[in-house]
């Protein structure tokens, strides 16, 4: 950020009064331009006992598997979201059930949360996707997960096995694997 | 938004090539302003059967009764931005357990997740807050709670009595009764 959004001057980092973070402060108009975590909602989409895969065609993590999952938008709810996104990625209807998962991937400034959902009808690959597939549990492409998120929800979905225990927390720094890390 | 913080050209709105919804887009450079929305962490803070109140110095709300929460940051977990919000707004230590409450609020573009908390040790009001206080349930200031997400996660806390039924979800459209509305 190097200009203020609301009046075009230049910013500077500062602690603004009453606050114990440092940021982005307007030199001009002292509007304060806050930064915060992100929110990213997925779902692991079941059908006669088959998982929903979608193979990434963007970046980042381009031709590895994924499941449904992308950035909340404005005017929507997490499930409003999760489906959404599983219409976008996989051109699949979903019933959305429990939140199941919950990762936090603090360096990217996100929050990840999945839910189970049960398949209506078909899939496809979307316009982000280039392909999509549904795969016995015991085919899971685990050497190709784009996202240690979507692992860790994938372990935690089969250890469930149709139950709900609640949410499962994790942390991790960074949404994946990171050569040296 | 105005100006692009990138370059501080004039920006505006439009659909990006392969997006569906219209952003905050830069004259000049043609950097996409993404907007989403944020979250809050809050907690329902018990101690000896008593819940923890803070009352708000600060607009909006000013002068109601709510719980410890506030702004998710960059840089921390769920359960961290949760006790941060508890130590600075009740001058409180807690220990967190299971998030029980989850409240989408469409239009203020928020996510508000609630945890439960035992509370250990004392506590006093933050610069935030202009005064705290632990009740017995049946003295719940009701008429005077700030937020309908804080109304509704503490509904749900004295249903739940203790156990763990997983996440209540909820949604509103704002997060405060409005007159009119």
């Amino acid at each position: 950020m190097t200009y203020c959004s609301s009046c075009g001057a230049t910013v500077s980092r500062k602690v603004p009064a009453g606050d114990d973070h440092e940021r982005w402060v307007c030199n001009s108009c002292e509007t304060i331009h806050y930064q915060n975590p992100l929110v990213v909602v997925g779902c692991i989409v079941e059908q006669d006992g088959k998982l929903l895969f979608c193979k990434r065609a963007i970046e980042p993590r381009y031709g590895y598997w994924t499941v449904p999952a992308g950035f909340m938008e404005l005017g929507e709810t997490l499930a409003q979201g999760a489906a959404r996104e599983t219409r976008e990625e996989a051109c699949a209807e979903v019933e959305l059930h429990e939140v199941f998962a919950c990762v936090d991937v603090i360096d990217a400034g996100q929050v990840h949360f999945f839910f189970k959902a049960s398949l209506k009808g078909g899939h496809a690959a979307g316009a982000e996707s280039l392909d999509s597939m549904l795969v016995p549990t015991e085919d899971i492409p685990w050497d190709d997960i784009a996202f240690l998120s979507v692992r860790f929800a994938l372990e935690k979905y089969l250890e469930d096995a149709g139950d709900y225990n609640g949410v499962h927390f994790h942390e991790v720094r960074r949404s994946k694997l990171v050569e040296g890390n």
